[in-house]
């Protein structure tokens, strides 16, 4: 869409990793563009599993050409036995990004929590039901790894980009509907 | 060269990523085929440093079409400020191996210095001056992530390959040269 900023956000993982894609608008208005997940098989070698991954972000890439890349940061501190493969899949992520000339960057996921419902802690559910609201969506995303990345586009469209206002200061229609969903969710 | 398996050795990281290249006959003798560094600006971004590391791989393996990939394997426990990119440059490599249609394996530090060595825990220097004595170099392969990338193509050679002997089974030249240089390193 004209004048929207397209963002693919990937929750990097082996097993699954989270390929989400939003147009959103100057004023944080946002739609859904795709959402998927690519899976590897936990027992084939690694290297067939990175290059599963690879493809399923190029082809996201290929078919819907976002103008950025966000991927969400992997800390040495989430001592699970996976982050060296969450580690790898982001490097990945990043990768392809930069070999197709589109700009990166990584947030938190504590960043990514508070973009979406106002609270770092947020728990899964409560990502998935603002994502979805925020979409318009008629389903929660579903597995998890498909809302994260969607939060993961939201979250970046939303702290890189203009935070338009009405000529009076007052909150745009979007917006509105946004704090709106935002209060929803804070039962 | 015929009958021998040549093996590109990875030792991955962001500001310096070990490239080694080595020829190791059935008998377990090695020769020296490449070994360099892919350096990556520490203030570029991270989607451009992985782009670098990358290219560095693609020309290695381009140029002199090894037939299996090693890579170090990367453990969270290395809890450096480093361990994430070291794990991303580490999945680059493999998936460089995967899209190369090469086999890729991965070795752990403790097995890399242990091949080279006969110790686990042998220090930088000690694996430097192995390397350069079972390859007959002149001088220590430098910096150390060379070298550690010139050992980890050794031990996967080595561990991977037959042990061959003489037909009275005892050890060949090549062996008794390779033992010699285990001797004078443990001093």
């Amino acid at each position: 869409m004209a004048g929207h900023l397209r963002v693919l956000g990937i929750d990097p993982g082996l097993t699954r990793c989270g390929v989400g894609i939003v147009d959103v608008a100057s004023n944080r208005s946002a739609s859904l563009v795709y959402v998927g997940v690519v899976r590897s098989a936990a027992d084939a070698p690694i290297e067939r599993r990175l290059a599963t991954i690879a493809a399923g972000i190029r082809t996201a890439i290929a078919e819907h050409r976002p103008d950025v890349v966000a991927v969400e940061r992997v800390f040495s501190q989430q001592n699970r036995s996976t982050v060296m493969g969450t580690a790898q899949a982001s490097g990945i992520a990043l990768l392809i990004a930069a070999e197709s000339d589109l700009p990166a960057a990584t947030h938190t996921p504590t960043e990514v929590k508070a973009a979406v419902t106002g609270y770092g802690g947020a728990d899964k559910l409560q990502v998935q039901t603002m994502v979805a609201r925020i979409l318009r969506l008629d389903t929660l995303p579903q597995p998890a790894d498909a809302a994260d990345a969607l939060a993961l586009a939201l979250c970046h469209a939303w702290r890189s980009g203009p935070r338009a206002t009405t000529a009076n200061g007052a909150l745009t229609p979007a917006q509105r509907a946004w704090a709106d969903a935002e209060r929803l969710t804070r039962r």
